[in-house]
């Protein structure tokens, strides 16, 4: 199969024109906000007190739960711009396309993995780099808010 | 848009016709079991023993996961009987009626939140509530039966 | 149960601190996308020819099923800022917060039954009020963007 | 493996004591409601006329992934209650069951690969069987309620 | 219902000809290695260290997690061939055919409420049946082939 | 961030070792079918007889949601060996490995946009060459089987 090809059946997964990085960095705003919280929680074992533990370890489960469901929402928009956004003809423009994205997919398993301040803080970077490369190949200016 | 244009409008989200509380019953009995034997586990950490903690803190896992399973369920359920099945015309019969199911679907949150069988109970109470007002709309008398 | 109680047990569902009606506003997007290709296919029943048709019942079933998931993620995005964003007290600075859902909510479903631009714009309307409103409830001045 | 280890096993998958066969009731009269409508609905074809044609197309994806969905939906349900509810010790009481549920089971998958009444039908009926088999072996007389 | 009248409909839910029990044996092999790895995860409680035992219980409610649903993929995909791949006329090759799945869906159970490698042996002892089975009621030879 | 340390942070999205392409084969097997059995399905519109148009419409419907589910599990498939499997120190072995999944994937959407023998055949090729690429980097030999 040849690139040649590939420009030629350039149909995007679905309906075309409705793609934005808003959604990945409302997913990577979560998790990194969860993850500040799970290290931010007081573990509760020394007391020995049964309600607290139930309440520790339940919101535990939850915050990972929650962690884990949005990095993977996170990785999953990203890999659609990736797939379906991105065409042959845009490697030229963005050279490091690829890569970027590779990155930015293993980060989102990074986070689901560790509790990394550290890390989550990265995939927040690599989706305001991937917001600016979007947005740049449509030749308008979006600024990057953040909800948190 | 006014209420008229609603009232003309007033197609269901589907095939109408199957609307049943006992869904969101169901649920609610989930959540209120989980929250009941999330409190009676015997947490394992004075002994040292790594089995006992592996197989609590799977169990611990799976029941804090369940019921945030089955707290959406009911949630869900509940939020289809208020979006597709009540409509401007019932407002009359029942003023209260948004008020009902912000609080039913306030209190699933919060059954997500805690470990509460307080909240758990009243959770049920709020679901009767509902299932009494949706066959009254109807004008049918169905028996509340529980599973458990 | 009282509004009292309701204000004390506060709690959102889940992380708080990071919604954003970005994703519901895409999700709109979408769907009034999605009714404008399905309103603009050509019909190749006339042709008679096999392959056209089957392309085209593929495209049809496709638009359907994507206006139908998006007009969902639309509803359930704005069902969680209604049920776990939004408190008591908001009630006072926005009398109309039960209405404006509700017909927003009801507005998705209309969505889904029929194929109809006009319900679809009226929902764009609805989200960006809703968009204007959360915005308002944090005092911070945020742009209504849209992706398309 | 023999009966006797698995008697010794008999956990159930997750929380035990909310069965309640009511779930995949409301399903089957969805399925049997969709495949009436879809039936019911008339071919716009002769016509000509886009706009109908797309709106009858929508409404027969939509019917048709309903149905799809609630078959799943009582399929999943049914065989939740023979793999983790019956154990072995009720074979002797019902020597019937597997072949029940496995009959159950297919016509599921029949509803959902057919479009016909008979079959939809046939499926409410397995569904009042297994209703009273399972009431029976708890020893309780529960009525079999229908919403539609 | 009679045994006739399903050899007469015996439709596959949804398009045949693709079954393979390759997809339970790879989640089935999941949850044995997820069992082991909870299984050798070394408890920090006595440490106190409050980051160690943030990053236990992410990974032990991932690894739970995982297993639950691995074990629940496994459980879907062994009853997909039962429903829908096997139909009356193979009872009589198979006389166990109904025992053999019965117990490998409710050892699909056990594997999720306990962390228990003998039974998650005890799975891929059962999957590994199953797949020879298959493949004996189509008359072809495929090797049993692991991926860990 | 740098190659280095995305070597050094090589975490692999959960429990590691049981990967294997087989499930992605299954899915393009899949989606190769339902195209073809789209393509072989005769149409019904000039005989106007309602219940074959009912029936037909309906199984086109669910083999083309059969084909854009399967065509996304093979996608999904794919993209964990390519962002969670494969790693940094495997590009000097397979150049081509970001191109090679690049392209897979996009075959993923056209097989989905599309109803297109042609490009279901070339993910299938597409699917081996990745299922040689990966038993050829843990020098393990697997033989290609095909269910159907």
């Amino acid at each position: 199969m040849t690139d040649t090809k590939l420009t030629a059946e350039a149909h995007c997964d679905g309906p075309c024109g409705v793609y934005d990085p808003a959604s990945a960095r409302i997913a990577a705003e979560a998790v990194l906000s969860m993850t500040k919280k799970m290290q931010a929680l007081e573990q509760p074992f020394n007391s020995g007190n049964n309600e607290q533990i139930v309440a520790y370890l339940n919101t535990m489960s939850r915050y990972s739960a929650i962690k884990e469901e949005e990095a993977q929402k996170c990785k999953d928009d990203l890999l659609v711009l990736w797939t379906d956004y991105f065409k042959p003809q845009h490697l030229e423009q963005f050279p490091n396309l690829h890569t970027t994205f590779w990155q930015a997919a293993k980060l989102c398993s990074a986070c689901k993995v560790e509790v990394s301040i550290t890390h989550a803080q990265e995939l927040m970077d690599a989706v305001k780099e991937i917001h600016e490369m979007f947005w740049q190949s449509k030749s308008r200016e979006v600024p990057w808010i953040q909800a948190s």
